[in-house]
């Protein structure tokens, strides 16, 4: 956003993932002050993940603080004052979390969480008891939407639709500074728009659909297909010569490397984004698009396809109207959406 | 809408279409007071199509009025008084017209209107100074999405998405109670949606879109081609035998009297409505989907295999959260939307 809040506040973002938490202290601006990545515990045990994410908490405000920590709790450390929830003179306004599923639309309950296996979970209340901080919750893409839109350096466009391509696929929307939920809170599912209608499913059952078709698990689908096929020699090196470890991570290091069959696999996966961005396209004549999440970082070669299918099936005026982009703001955009969600509180909430 | 403005005014909405010009008078609880079907110039010409307008619009003023008119111009007639902006003492306070075609996004002009053949027609203000009202005019699927949102009977939905399925298929999204036009005014393409990606192309020339697959001359090419591969003897009866004559409506006539062809080639255009709707369904998380148009007049019979396909692709907790139904306001939607844009005009244009 050009303009930010005027203040000295901080506020801490929380990015809840299958196999990672990241955790940052950011100021309005979208200046990260300090971060910490932390391994989500493998059990998912919602204690085991409560306490990480206290660690994380604890790691980016103490950064920086001489001497090490007492053996008590993160809780205990922070609740007797050894954690302080100032930093170096700035206050921390609050705590947003951005969760990899589906969250109620209060934004007190991870509904459900497949990723870690969780079901109506009641999270935001008790982070906000732990940390003596108010704590704001939402949906992972709907946080890094918000993310995108207020620091990725778009201006201020009237609409953003977000997609994070990673291993699902998953969406948020911009829309006339505020971010849309929806009817029920789960507006933006684009991974689930559907583009080979009669193709594989994904992991909720959907033939076809956007995650089915272009995720980082339907590029290594493909990979693996092409062994079957006895096409992916040239590949296989890139996975110790094992077809289970064929991954889109391992396709995309073969894609810089130039190998002709990956970059036809992400072809491939690049065409069914464009498919699926061409409906939304036409659907919501957005502003901005943003394309985000580990397989995006892939790189330029992935926005190539994309803009052939836009030639061919967006409206020529809608097409004209958006800008198509991949995200500038790497691993942190959920995080720093997240405590954005304190800075734009009002155009933030007002919404859901 | 359950609260209507108290007001006695009036206002005119016209419906302007390739083959039909429908003009009504009504009130903003939209009751219509009298209306009048008019046939499209089929010259196209500019000045024939805007005298036609205001026949209409004369017509409707004067319905009940004793005598018939003299032998004067419509403009004439009304700017002598003959024809009074008033009826039975209630004031008419504007005109609101639905364009099949793209309206630019201040409203004044039809910046392409296919059916007619007309580009960049300055039509708003002429028609202003001609019928000496205000005149406010949009796209047509527009205004009828906004028809059936304020007069469709569905309450106060936070979100409403319109489908016109006739001949081509347009749409217009209603979002937290206004007229969702996106960042350049084409929002609602949602005809353009991808259903088939390798799919035959539509008029635009986009492969597999909803408009290729579903739309009236959709249903009518797929009729055609059942002829070629001798499936349709049982059809073409409906035609006079003539392969040329099937159209979507004789496709129609035809499922009603129970034919198995006509009723599978009604269900796949069905099965394509409901892939386009899921993707729709997944994105924005309506409350409400209404189907309207000449095709949607079909029946019941096109809402089944729609409801099967969104049991597969929608998302579970989105499907539960929409109602998806046909129109039950038929013919005058469009027109009566137009006249809607003044009861709510502030709500409709401050979206503009």
């Amino acid at each position: 956003m050009a303009d930010y809040p005027q203040t000295s506040e901080l506020a801490l973002g929380v990015d809840l993932g299958g196999t990672k938490i990241f955790v940052i202290l950011a100021d309005a601006a979208g200046r990260v002050v300090s971060e910490s990545q932390l391994l989500t515990p493998p059990t998912y045990g919602e204690l085991e993940v409560f306490d990480t994410i206290l660690e994380g908490v604890a790691r980016v405000l103490s950064a920086g603080e001489p001497g090490g920590h007492a053996p008590q709790t993160v809780t205990e450390r922070i609740h007797r004052g050894r954690i302080r929830l100032i930093s170096e003179g700035r206050p921390v306004v609050g705590l947003g979390i951005g969760v990899a599923g589906v969250v109620s639309g209060c934004g007190n309950i991870i509904c459900q969480a497949p990723n870690l296996g969780w079901k109506d979970v009641g999270f935001r209340r008790r982070l906000e008891i732990a940390v003596g901080l108010p704590v704001l919750m939402d949906n992972d893409t709907n946080v890094a939407a918000w993310g995108e839109y207020c620091y990725g350096g778009h201006g201020r466009p009237e609409s953003l639709v977000y997609l994070g391509v990673g291993t699902g696929i998953g969406g948020g929307i911009v829309l006339k500074g505020k971010l849309y939920k929806g009817s029920s809170g789960g507006a933006g599912e684009i991974g689930h728009v559907v583009v080979e209608p009669g193709g594989p499913v994904c992991s909720l059952g959907h033939p076809g659909c956007l995650e089915a078709m272009a995720s980082g698990l339907a590029i290594a689908r493909i990979a693996k297909e092409e062994v079957r096929r006895g096409r992916a020699d040239s590949l296989l090196p890139y996975a110790d010569g094992d077809p289970e470890l064929l991954t889109a991570q391992v396709v995309g290091t073969a894609v810089a490397d130039g190998n002709p069959l990956a970059q036809e696999i992400l072809t491939r996966a690049g065409t069914y984004l464009g498919i699926g961005i061409a409906s939304v396209i036409n659907i919501l004549n957005p502003e901005v698009v943003v394309i985000g999440g580990g397989v995006a970082r892939m790189g330029e070669a992935f926005l190539a396809p994309i803009q052939r299918e836009l030639e061919v099936r967006a409206f020529p005026e809608l097409r004209r109207a958006v800008r198509v982009c991949l995200s500038g703001l790497g691993r942190p955009v959920g995080a720093l959406g997240a405590s954005a969600m304190f800075f734009q509180r009002k155009l933030y909430s007002e919404d859901g």
